[in-house]
């Protein structure tokens, strides 16, 4: 199991220098939604530059323009991009057609859709890489979390890699990692721990 | 009615120096969703320095975060922030909040949405400003148009604004005006004609 650290308040250099603290327990480096909305592509070049050795993936949440918006991630030099399953199908199938054509990875973020199973399969026909459950920060905020839906989402899928995030933590990491995703996405439980390398160390031993 | 300029695929110096041509004829630019992805917040920033008398529109086509996310267009100087009516409804929430907290609108962009006199009961209940009916470009590429979804849209809407976009020209722009929308969004059409100047002149006195 891969874990990968959502960055999304930090700006670049804070959130640079608060990465190379805990990059020795990270795999995929995520410049979060609101972090490409800040600097652009900018934030997924700096990372690449600076942590070669890394994946760095793009959250940036498509919803139209499938291969257009994919290939800037992948020319920056991120190894994956999120497009939403809310997007319409021909979107999806143009992000997942321009990670081929880049040798990268699409992700499927699941964010608000209701019949996983259905959605799913869908996914999975046109040949979606890695599909991520997710609760976002404002249903989070309501008291939901995606363990349920990891359950559901585990049992369907047949072909793509399962990613899961949204308020996981080391107090909760092993009820996920008993569901065996391939990626376990964690943000805010790293970025404002008191100790953040106990915090990433924490999961990241649980992940093996 | 204005006329909103979609800018997508240039990069921030084309882009302003693009604009520049056309701005008499333009009411609000839009800094599209690929590039915010390329730019960040510098796009909207810069246009607004250079067009401190026309109103910005961030598309950001917001997922999560509503209102994090929101308040960084504004912060930049935007006037709208995009946020999906396919996110959570606590989500847009939170965007409107941030709108009436910096004294702006935010706009739903319908895109993908199927149901759409249900979710636009929701809108107006949450007090959405700006509903925008959209054919996404990987839509349009099969040869879909947003006419018959702003038929609905006019029909159910009460006390949002209507704003229209996809693929909409001067040769299709009399059959949009003849249901009233309060915005006609263009992008390709002026973006990529042989005359940029007579096509936003042409669309802009249909809107007259």
């Amino acid at each position: 199991m891969k874990l990968q650290l959502a960055l999304d308040e930090m700006n670049l250099v804070d959130a640079l220098r608060f990465t190379d603290k805990v990059a020795e327990y990270i795999d995929i480096i995520e410049i979060g939604t609101p972090f490409v909305m800040d600097e652009g592509m900018r934030g997924v070049r700096e990372f690449k530059r600076f942590f070669p050795d890394k994946e760095v993936l793009a959250d940036l949440k498509i919803m139209d323009g499938g291969y257009l918006e994919a290939s800037y991630a992948f020319e920056a030099g991120a190894s994956y991009a999120t497009v939403c399953g809310a997007a319409d199908t021909l979107t999806i199938q143009g992000a997942v057609k321009a990670a081929n054509d880049y040798g990268k990875k699409a992700v499927v973020d699941m964010i608000t859709i209701t019949d996983l199973p259905k959605r799913v399969a869908e996914m999975e026909a046109i040949g979606a890489h890695i599909l991520a459950v997710h609760t976002g920060a404002d249903a989070q905020q309501v008291g939901r979390e995606p363990i349920e839906d990891l359950r559901v989402m585990k049992g369907c899928a047949k072909t793509a890699q399962i990613a899961v995030a949204g308020g996981i933590s080391s107090q909760s990491i092993d009820k996920y990692v008993a569901l065996k995703p391939e990626i376990v996405i964690v943000g805010s439980a790293i970025g404002h721990a008191k100790n953040p390398v106990a915090e990433a160390k924490a999961i990241k031993e649980a992940l093996l």
